[in-house]
């Protein structure tokens, strides 16, 4: 087996970064750290899927403006959402004329996204890239779950999808180094309940990080925060669990993006936040930010993705999930 | 706007590949040429979704056997599909222990796959890396169709999925190389008829080639074949049109994967093959091994796909396409 990760000889960076969410996303603690908060989840759209749409549009429009970055000089789009088909991705780029590759990775698609960009800006082929993803709180609800108007209860493991999107850019300069990328194995512990993400999660996170620091040759103390996304409350304590198996403490380090979206207590989300949507408005509305000011210097951001769908679910299949990293450096 | 078109300086090879179809596709003029023709469209599976991943499953196992890689050393894996949450590719990877870069681009997934691999091989930072996909068309029609057991009747313009998987492996050496490769840009001329596939994705197509014959300074006479996937008789009509009118005559060099795999007379296919599949299968089967016969020499590789979900069309949106290309070349 040769090393998992691409460590970048000549590393790329994120040049600038936008993060637009919901309602109650605004609400919690990181509300203040947002480019937008949107009082309206619909945007005034006529659909939850077009507001979804437009939620990362404007994510990708302020972040290209932030890298003071016309369309026309965008040289490429890595997106993905966990909508059928993609189309919140697929519809949001439809009126820019930048080359587009679609990706799939569920709630981990903001790190693949990522990895995508630095791989073509690292090798040369492209001088800029841009990584985009979005989540709709009931999009996500209405295509995974119930429709809204059922009212269904939610079991104390769900997760709330959190409505907002985040994206950024890569370039050949910027305040964020992007030191090297991490492509998840998939991982599947057997695990059936899909109001269980964390705990279906929590293996791929495990793997994927287990194998960065193997491949570095670091340990979770070289990190001033090894950040997962989205796990929430459940899955965070059953990663720090195995790798605490494995001889890994990263109880110091860690955290996780469900968990830091909302106020567990007040905003009534069981197991935290998840969705796309979740660990991109975390990265691109709070990390990069901070990286940026220099307050946090050496971050890991492993995001995850469940990889079923409602039919493998009704099949009675597993959940196959994968969980991709990215080593981000302020120094 | 830059170059659209990522020309290799030290160009990478696809060195194996296969491809696996079902009892229809066997039957067709190109039955002859594929590794595996199935008898049975199900595999012995209890669902279709099932049968989809086993084809993929197959198809990989058989690309990395001519390639004599065995899964440890394969470094990654790219693949996507049709069906929602790209289960057909997620599932069929999960029992692999290599890293999974899943992929959205709906039937033009065999080209983003491919540029993707050629990318990660051509910059250094992997040494081999898998492209894969596949379709099936009883999971497809029920998923963006009607429910087979319903006996809709299809249109005249309306394609027949393919059932089917391809995979090839990109590495330092082989037989085929592939000089460049070029992300498409998302099109939409507002075709709002779901059953009308080649149609939407034609103008992706035509962008793509144009743009890709303009970075390269080339012609359609520098190729013994332009080959789209899968716009099928009507869309391939309407591409030919589309060029003409921009002064470039496609005309003789151009085929199409979805007016190749089947007999128009004797198989009731309508306007031709589409699905993931049907370029995968086209390619893996057929064009790789005339290449490596010396039988075809410069083969530029377009694959098509429709971004649209069957919510998205039940919300009265129009259907944006994609098309991504490669040029392969056997000199």
């Amino acid at each position: 087996m040769n090393s998992q990760t691409i460590v970048f000889p000549d590393p790329p960076f994120i040049s600038a970064w936008a993060a637009v969410v919901g309602k109650k996303e605004g609400e919690g603690p990181l509300g203040r750290w947002f480019d937008a908060v949107c009082p309206d989840d619909t945007l005034g759209c006529s659909s939850w899927e077009k507001a979804e749409t437009t939620f990362q549009q404007q994510a990708v429009e302020l972040a290209l403006k932030k890298a003071e970055l016309e369309k026309p000089d965008l040289e490429i789009s890595f997106a993905g959402d966990l909508l059928n088909q993609c189309v919140g991705s697929g519809f949001a780029a439809r009126n820019s004329t930048v080359p587009f590759a679609g990706l799939y990775g569920a709630c981990s698609t903001m790190a693949l996204s990522t990895v995508m960009a630095a791989v073509f800006v690292a090798s040369g082929f492209r001088q800029n890239a841009l990584a985009s993803t979005s989540s709709h709180f009931s999009s996500a609800e209405r295509q995974f779950r119930f429709p809204l108007s059922y009212g269904g209860q939610r079991t104390p493991t769900s997760q709330w999808t959190v409505t907002g999107a985040g994206a950024l850019v890569v370039a050949r300069q910027g305040k964020v180094k992007i030191k090297s990328a991490t492509v998840g194995r998939i991982v599947d512990y057997g695990v059936r309940d899909i109001n269980n993400m964390g705990a279906a999660m929590a293996p791929a996170a495990a793997d994927t990080i287990m194998n960065f620091l193997a491949d570095t040759k670091t340990a979770p103390s070289d990190y001033d925060l090894i950040l997962t996304g989205d796990l929430g409350y459940i899955g965070s304590e059953l990663l720090i669990e195995m790798l605490q198996k494995e001889g890994i403490d990263i109880s110091k380090p860690h955290n996780d993006c469900g968990r830091m979206i909302f106020n567990r207590e007040k905003q009534d989300v069981h197991a935290g936040g998840s969705g796309c949507g979740c660990s991109a408005a975390v990265l691109c509305g709070y990390i990069l930010p901070l990286m940026a000011k220099g307050e946090l210097k050496n971050v890991l951001f492993c995001a995850t993705g469940a990889l079923m769908s409602p039919t493998t679910d009704q099949q009675g299949e597993s959940i196959p999930a994968v969980a991709h990293l990215i080593h981000l450096s302020a120094e």
